[in-house]
């Protein structure tokens, strides 16, 4: 029997299947995704389980003139495949490709690019009063927000809005219990009372004034566009609860739903993940943030563990399972993360507060306001610092440096290795009467002996890696890896310097007056953006020293990089192997 | 009589008076209080809101052993009299006196800084935990938060947290219906609705798992004591709700809240403001933005404003009274603010989206991530930029050309006068094709005659003010006019040049080169840091051109810098008048 989906192409072709052939769809789109994304990986889980909701949205609303939002975007490769883009899904998440997340300049159908959570009840009101004041009463505006997502400040801000604002909009809430990890906190309890029905009468979204309907079943694609169809005569600001499982469909992805929110490559048919049989390798920086955490944590029964939702990818999981009562995941709260270890720190602990580079950026305030003016010892542990590859612009944490190295108090590092790494959150913990940042990449570090005994770090010390002639090369982080190399594949790497700063702040001022004495030409290197970040630093540094040797600043440009792989953004950022080499090639070269 | 409070220098002493005596305290103290602010300004109203529960709270709870956290902290006048501080009460807000919010470093009674709204939750949940952790469990956490703060996504993940953590801490909801403005959103018509007792059986703090009491009247003192020590003995998360009237106990501020927030000096019998006679001056930037955003909206039908809980102080107010269906109070929720108006240009708008500078910092990631990367054309009007001088370290607006400038696609502009704030906002709603930020700073602008025909202003394009032949001073924003006095003030001004670079991105690099190639020196003067500033802007484009002249870079050091008058914040800084004169004068004479 031919597939329906053959002949879908976009959500007119949709319209044309009877009420009746929607489930078969269904079924063809989940094996869609499941066939691409087990070779060419991506987010699996949350895309499983809104099929039949794309297929209704679709099916029931006017897209694209009605406005759809697919919070955070892990769950829209269905809509994705349904809005014209199924020919070349399969290029999702690579150089070239479609992203992995909604995007406007990829599809009129992308209403709003998200990444980051809890961004579509804002972005969705804003359209729905732009409707209301262009004169446009029957357009709808719809938002599709997951349990874990929807529990974050942003969204609450949103929903406090929409319930006095005089718009047509719909969120539709996705109930499905998780976010990358369980959902937590006190809403989550909520909503499990209320699919119990032992929650009150009154319901929590019915105090914020929305039309609250649901719970009903979100893979019931006949109840769900039965509903939608009602909801779309109701004007107002409405909110449809639907409860659905991650990962439906695949026993695995259901079982095993942490995992298989991104599983990498599998099997299609059994769900089984494909290891790759590989020698032994360098542990990922995650991990060694988290067993050195525990390691430090069983020494010091002052330290404690946060993570804003995030325990797995950071892996604090490991001190959460070990030490439940000192390790906490507070859910999508970046702002209520970092304030919280400062209350903490307040008191005699020491906190680690783990939180990605990019979602940083969601609790800078804080930093600023409750952390650093105070000068309270928060120990805050970046991940994904750098260019983090296929999750592409919306994730790359290439900001950090500038936007901590201008706060007063704050402490920023970048480790180079696993060993720096261990060292400085070691340092850190012994006290450092004020803040510290400690940023570092997504993946694997150097070394596969990596569990050293600690060693203190002296807080804005560099170290030195090699000494050359003519040009020296400043580098921060594990990018000093790839600088190293670059050196050693040269004719003369005796003429190159090396050295890893490891601190953006406080800077090396004594080491870096050798170097501006010693070299001809100093070369910069971060995984980090050009303009005020650690070259720039260096730059004040020899401005305000009157150091005049030529300085290049190898680092982000100011652009928003695409997506590809970890090697081919750093390519596009111009901080790969071969474009380091050639920079200290020709550099050589001007010195003679 | 002698009065009661000249015996009560701390909480000790407050413990020593019979129930009976505290209707009395109150009055004196709300009169100490109206005494001392009527002669020396600061924050009224919110501060004799709360004298009762000031008292009631230091009465119950054994301070500073138990925590208290004053929530954005404009009403811990009384909590600062009570608690040592009496006699330097009249030092408030001053240089070397008192800070006019809680301050760690300023008494053990202030357990934590606040100044920006909304982190009071989060902050007394992290001491409530560690005092579970290092075994504390006799020991009580109360957070005092207003109505209009715990609408704030923040406090929202503070309290989803805290429902369910085992902890031992009281929220108290100090419901007055404003926060500087009168409250906004969803949750202040539900909490209308509590009082009113038209809300149905399920609390919504009920249903984010808190023990809800209330509401009560927060000015019945014994009632207050009452339930204080009923809650005292109940373990777990608690929220009291308290009903009180902001500028309780002075007829006028009662009737004006709005005004008699920080009235000024006024007559403290009558309340009456005096107005200083003054002759003709120049209005303030926050009127020039309102006035100009009125006439740019009456000529542009897409132009809408939004602003996150300021409209009096932003003076967006002006188009609120004019246009209510075009310019909107979001509440204090500036991620949303960011968002919404993010949404609201996709859909053909044109939003002007004033946040003050500081208060920007809350919505950093919005910035990145909703607009930049979108290039979405927002524009940003960032009030009270640059130095703030009395409310001090919370509140300066130091970071945002450091923290803006490395985001792509994002043109960050500062006009010298009315003139050029004028000019770029007209400029902007004519359409730039991606945002802008427009910063300027608290207070007067320069002209009396400020209402200019519109003209357009080059993106990327600085001002020659004057000619020079040896120093060049390069300012960016207000500060441009203290150099330009600075300047005339000289022996030599023919050989100082000045220019106002407007830009802090894009550069303008034509200028740039030709004022490099001109003059023996360059000085750059910014109110704002000088790590990753606009100075740092300019020597990045000097580094990248291989330009080698001297630049001086003169703005906000590397530290947070205390409260004072603008004048004596600008001292303080090194970028007042006497300190740029000398600055410029020394140069010229190392130039010869």
């Amino acid at each position: 029997m031919e597939r329906l989906l053959t002949h879908i192409n976009s959500p007119e072709d949709l319209k044309k299947l009877g009420l009746d052939e929607l489930p078969r769809l269904a079924q063809e789109l989940r094996e869609f995704i499941i066939d691409i994304v087990s070779t060419k990986e991506g987010h699996l889980g949350a895309s499983l389980g809104v099929v039949e909701l794309t297929i209704a949205l679709h099916y029931v609303f006017d897209t694209p003139k009605d406005k759809l939002i697919w919070d955070v975007g892990h769950q829209a490769y269905g809509h994705k495949i349904l809005t014209g883009r199924k020919e070349i899904f399969e290029t999702n998440r690579q150089l070239g490709g479609i992203s992995g997340f909604p995007k406007r300049s990829e599809s009129v159908y992308d209403d709003f690019g998200t990444g980051h959570s809890s961004t579509a009840i804002s972005a969705i009101l804003g359209m729905a009063m732009a409707s209301r004041l262009n004169g446009d009463l029957t357009k709808q505006h719809i938002a599709v927000v997951g349990d874990a997502s929807i529990a974050s400040g942003m969204a609450f801000e949103g929903l406090n809005h929409l319930g006095v604002a005089d718009v047509n909009a719909l969120i539709i809430l996705n109930d499905n219990a998780i976010g990358i990890d369980p959902s937590v906190g006190a809403l989550k309890k909520y909503l499990t009372n209320v699919k119990k029905g032992t929650a009150k009468d009154e319901n929590i979204f019915e105090c914020l004034n929305l039309n609250y309907s649901g719970p009903i079943d979100g893979h019931n694609i006949n109840a769900l566009i039965r509903e939608l169809e009602r909801l779309k005569q109701i004007d107002g600001p409405k909110l449809l609860h639907i409860i659905t499982t991650k990962g439906r469909g695949l026993k695995k992805a259901e079982e095993d739903q942490v995992v298989y929110h991104a599983p990498g490559k599998f099997d299609k048919v059994t769900g089984e993940r494909l290891k790759k049989s590989k020698g032994a390798e360098p542990p990922k920086y995650q991990d060694v943030f988290g067993h050195t955490l525990v390691e430090l944590a069983e020494r010091n029964d002052k330290i404690v563990g946060i993570t804003p939702a995030m325990p797995t990818g950071s892996s604090l999981k490991f001190m959460m399972d070990k030490m439940p009562h000192r390790a906490f995941d507070v859910g999508i709260a970046e702002q209520h993360a970092v304030t919280l270890a400062a209350g903490m720190a307040t008191q005699g602990l020491v906190p680690f507060c783990n939180i990605y580079s990019t979602f940083l950026q969601r609790a800078y305030d804080q930093i600023i306001h409750d952390v650093a003016l105070q000068n309270i010892s928060v120990i805050f542990c970046l991940d994904r610092a750098g260019l983090v590859g296929q999750d592409g612009p919306t994730h790359h944490g290439v900001f950090d440096l500038a936007y901590l190295r201008c706060i007063p108090n704050l402490v920023v590092f970048a480790p180079m290795n696993e060993m720096e790494l261990r060292n400085i959150m070691y340092t850190a913990q012994l006290g450092l009467n004020g803040p510290i940042a400690i940023r570092y990449p997504r993946g694997q570090g150097t070394t596969l002996d990596w569990k050293n005994e600690f060693e203190p770090i002296e807080i804005g010390t560099g170290r030195c890696l090699r000494e050359g002639t003519k040009v020296a090369m400043l580098s921060i982080g594990h990018i000093g890896n790839e600088v190293e190399r670059a050196i050693i594949a040269l004719d003369n790497p005796e003429k190159v310097g090396h050295y890893d700063m490891r601190f953006a702040k406080p800077l090396d001022k004594q080491l870096l007056r050798t170097i501006f004495e010693r070299y001809d030409h100093i070369i910069t290197v971060e995984d980090g953006c050009q303009m005020g970040g650690f070259g720039s630093a260096v730059l004040e540094f020899a401005n305000g020293e009157r150091l005049s040797k030529p300085v290049t600043i190898l680092g982000i440009p100011d652009k928003f990089v695409d997506h590809g792989t970890m090697e081919e953004t750093h390519k596009m950022a111009g901080i790969d192997f071969d474009t380091l080499f050639s920079h200290i090639q020709s550099t050589l070269d001007q010195c003679g």
